[in-house]
């Protein structure tokens, strides 16, 4: 299997002959602050949930989500990480033909090919720095089946307005197509409620959104992600399409600490944000073009060849975005970490041979 | 969702208002030692593993498998436990017509229908024990895709013999059969050697087996199975038939650690061998009909009506096996667990009214 994804720090520490933590991994894009220690705890002492088979139904976990976003448990449906939603999107619905945005995360794509479907590419334009236009209506027609919408997009940070789509979720309901939003960076905006589509997801058979812990709470690890599905019909097929234990005891225990855990969350957007900033105008006196971002990574271009290749001497493991459909080898994406780890960073950005 | 599975400690504990951890669960087939000692202490040693994304080839885990089983790296893969496997096996080989024991595990009859799959069935016979025998030879007809035999079976724990297992492996040859076992509670028989299916994997192209440390490792909450695939090429399209991270940081650590602790596993064999004998004298004294089982189970047949409800007032879970396809309400399966459970199942047995 080729590894195509950032977070490869095990192939690296190989390399250096290092062990997996001493990596710097700036390549993924996990809140820096690491666990909740509400979670932490949580885990700890009640370790030995590990030993009975998971709540089939993830019962105290969905009346948590279903209070958290004030939703109908029906249309809550959680999974093994939200890229396991993403596999069994495609394996149930067996679309024939998909718009994905170019570039955008590669698990979408991976995931259509496996029941052979056509895809079709919303090629995101440097002039416009990258960002979804109101061109992407025209390319809503009958013959389609799904659209996938990563929102902020995934590696480049661009919103998509929600006017706009709101307008795309129309056309949508109009042609019969299944609209897929990857929200699973939307919590690192503020202002979340007024980009998020969430509040389609009662009113619409056609939107489904994805939702992962993974990022804001720092549990990759752990694997929990969900998805808000407006098509019950839809919930019910997913949940088929997969055992019945797909998320574990230790998951479901600590997404419900998870979102107890308020301060952790004001800690996160507070840092993310000053860091986001001091990160950004760093690279921009470095001579790199730095994209408008709002999640908890930036996108960039760099004048500098191989600049990952210096960096990974260095311990530091960054993301080249050369294997995203539509992008150059000159782009990379870097997770925002703690002050330390950043200004390490930046340290070795000023180091490095141009 | 439908739960038809033992271990439904929620239900039960919602139903007699108690915590889950109260209720007694003689419904499912996990270690009753819980968590190995050394799996315990990796797991809270490195929680903070939960953080970073695990990686996506189980490289060490991977590599211990490999000296476990003394098999090639290429033929392992690991999944969210055996039941993910399951459900790839069948969206993968998109099997036309396959063929499983009645009553089997309800698990390989779910993942075949949600790809339409016309399903045959063996149908074990009272009057020989419910053992698989010479006549499933039969059975396999060049119309077949698939075969699924667990093995020892689940819920019956009776064990095919190897001779008859190696008969069959060379049917399927013959007719390009696709012949799946699940050897999820082989771990439990001392002389596994002698019945396991493993050394034919790198062998023969028709062959795959189901493995876990569910049950053999009380980690059923955790998730972890893994299947050795002796068709290179199906092990590569199940991989791609799933997200990248689908097993754990916390899942492929304990598995590293649970495979070196040889003292659990010793202890482990011991007692559920002693508890097997005395679980089946008692049950027998009590007026059941108890089946010879080799595995951490046991299977009987009961001359009293609604057994299970009379042992839930007592917060007591067995497996009602009514709902298996070819068994009556009368049957039941129970877990083996530690003394001071298996005495208190027996004494509740004892009073219940007849």
């Amino acid at each position: 299997m080729a590894l195509i994804h950032g977070g490869d720090i095990f192939t690296l520490a190989e390399k250096l002959n290092k062990k997996d933590t001493e990596i710097m991994d700036f390549s993924v894009n996990i809140n820096p602050l690491g666990l909740s220690p509400k979670v932490k705890k949580a885990l700890i002492e009640h370790i030995d949930l590990a030993v009975a088979y998971p709540d089939p139904l993830c019962r105290k976990l969905i009346a948590a989500l279903s209070q958290q976003h004030q939703m109908d448990k029906e249309h809550i449906l959680c999974g093994n990480g939200a890229a396991d939603l993403i596999f069994r999107l495609a394996y149930v619905c067996q679309p024939k033909h998909a718009l994905i945005l170019a570039p955008t995360f590669a698990e979408y794509e991976l995931a259509l090919s496996q029941v052979g479907c056509e895809i079709s590419y919303y090629n995101l334009k440097e002039e416009t720095d990258y960002k979804v236009e109101e061109d992407l209506l025209e390319l809503l027609t009958p013959d389609l089946d799904m659209i996938w919408i990563c929102n902020p997009n995934n590696p480049t940070g661009q919103l998509t307005p929600k006017s706009l789509m709101l307008r795309l979720l129309r056309k949508c309901e109009a042609h019969n197509i299944q609209m897929i939003v990857d929200e699973c960076f939307m919590d690192f905006i503020e202002e979340d409620s007024a980009y998020s589509m969430i509040e389609e997801v009662e009113k619409s058979k056609h939107v489904t959104i994805l939702k992962a812990f993974t990022k804001f709470y720092g549990m990759a690890g752990l694997r929990l992600g969900y998805a808000l599905i407006g098509d019950k019909v839809l919930k019910d097929a997913l949940q088929k399409a997969a055992q019945p234990w797909a998320v574990s005891s230790l998951a479901q225990l600590a997404g419900v600490a998870a979102l107890e855990d308020i301060s952790y969350k004001e800690e996160t957007l507070s840092m993310i944000k000053a860091q986001r900033t001091y990160l950004k105008e760093a690279l921009k006196r470095l001579g790199f073009r730095v994209y408008a971002s709002y999640a908890d990574y930036l996108f960039f271009k760099s004048p500098i060849p191989d600049l990952h290749k210096q960096l990974a001497n260095e311990g530091i493991l960054i993301r080249h975005c050369g294997n995203y459909r539509g992008l150059s080898a000159q782009y990379y994406r870097i997770g925002i970490k703690t002050p330390q780890m950043n200004t390490f960073l930046i340290q070795a950005l000023e180091k490095c041979e141009r």
